[in-house]
């Protein structure tokens, strides 16, 4: 499909790229950068590239497609790196989770004649780094292509094919959708995980160890999100702030009112609220955007 | 250990105990309660009781051990109707996820000579009802026990013991300090994995399909414990509303300085807060509270 991909960040996302671009033979030649010498290591250990560089522009020479797969902000300053090297009629794409801030920083330095088109890949897991990739990551999960106003559009086609032979279904949308979609569907939920999590952890009156050792009440699950990529989440509220804060601000008052519902024992407006969301779960499931399996399928470790 | 169980109760907890009682060879007699047909029937159908009531009095009539297994509202109008049926000498315990509103209300009914045993197995799943019980829902979690002051050692360490032979660890606390430590474990998680799908469910510029496709970004997760029994949660925080709102401040403080650093982009302060909160995670794992496998080990469903 492509004579040469660059594969610009090689973490949890591109390296998971990476091994499901050889099983489904996508590349004659997988190329991956990062800025890290430990990283280029790990990267060469896994062996998933063809090529590891610690220069943007070795890197992106003659690709054909060229994936920006670090943290968000970033992306300005090694699309500004790349742009002389990269070749005429290449696709520019990334897989930022956010994106009208990604269009707004990385659109100005990208050359006529090459193809930016954004994407998301709506997938992922709590580890990072070039071992945690695997090819299955993107299966069956959607990926959100962005396009800009004026997108080639044989380029989008091509990049919606690539996604699906990784695994993923493809949704185009406009990227200050995605930027509201994503706010309530992965930002916030990110965000008060991340901050139970420190609740938990600064409280006077409980100790550590207690939260540990009964966190199966619902508390581990928190910590699962919460120990996801510091620097990417970072970027991620950095640049999609106006929707997160929207979002959040809609959270909080449905907090409040069910917080009034308990300060004056309204047991009716809680059994309601309680019972709307379980089709939701239901719906996801049937989507098959999670198992079915009671506690995700986890069974205690000592079980037979 | 005991010649007759009775489990006023036989949904998810009710119903894993008596399994895991068989397990272990607990009880010659597991005796079941419900107060609806429907749940008799199913619990008869599973097979895990060697009888069923639709009599609290018959169903206590004669065991050595009462457990309370239905929803912490209905526990002392339940004491209150077996209290003449109750054996000398026998525990009555319960699994209610509150400690202290348990005590006060169920105390009074608790006729002399009968050992009176609070109890909460941290454990359980986003199902319920008699077919969801297994016998492992208790290996290598927490039962915590909370007696009041002046209980019987004896029953406590017969208390102990049988939980430890169900495959939990046991710890003693007092029940005060247990409500508090579970608002921060589970009432709270659960509050907002509840609070976060609701607000998911009614913005006008986020469809529900699209809440549902995008789920794997983070929000699915909290499905899960949002799919959780309706009417135990209502009585959980009606039961434990100081603790529960006393938490709820702290997180909301919490909040507001994370919404504030993303308001104003301070960077440094969400890269520090998201990086602490790692090392619980890698806590929990460590105490065999959770798997170590990424995304708690599920995979798409159509990977091979």
């Amino acid at each position: 499909m492509f004579s040469k991909v660059a594969l610009i960040g090689v973490g949890l996302i591109g390296s998971s790229m990476a091994h499901a671009m050889r099983r489904a033979g996508l590349a004659a030649h997988i190329a991956g950068y990062s800025h890290r010498e430990t990283t280029r290591e790990k990267a060469r250990t896994a062996g998933f590239a063809d090529s590891v560089h610690a220069s943007v522009a070795d890197c992106v020479r003659d690709a054909d497609l060229v994936v920006l797969a670090t943290p968000v902000g970033t992306f300005a300053e090694l699309t500004r790196e790349m742009a002389n090297g990269l070749r005429k009629g290449a696709i520019l794409s990334d897989v930022g989770s956010v994106k009208a801030a990604v269009i707004r920083d990385v659109g100005p330095f990208v050359p006529d004649g090459v193809h930016f088109i954004p994407a998301h890949p709506v997938a992922g897991t709590e580890q990072s780094g070039p071992e945690s990739g695997f090819a299955e990551l993107f299966d069956g999960r959607w990926c959100i292509l962005t396009p800009p106003a004026g997108a080639d559009l044989q380029a989008v086609e091509t990049l919606k094919s690539f996604w699906q032979r990784l695994g993923s279904n493809v949704e185009v949308m406009d990227a200050r959708h995605h930027d509201l979609v994503l706010a309530i569907t992965s930002h916030v939920p990110h965000l008060i995980a991340y901050n139970i999590v420190g609740t938990a952890a600064d409280l006077e009156t409980v100790t550590e160890s207690e939260v540990i050792k009964f966190s199966a009440g619902g508390f581990r699950d928190f910590t699962r999100i919460a120990a996801s990529d510091p620097t990417m989440w970072r970027d991620v509220f950095l640049n999609n702030r106006e929707a997160v804060l929207e979002m959040l601000g809609r959270f909080n008052e449905d907090l409040s009112a069910l917080q009034r519902a308990i300060r004056w024992g309204d047991g009716e407006m809680l059994f309601e609220f309680f019972t709307r969301t379980r089709a939701i779960r239901r719906s996801i499931i049937d989507a098959g955007q999670d198992v079915a399996e009671p506690n995700f399928g986890r069974r205690p470790r000592n079980t037979p």
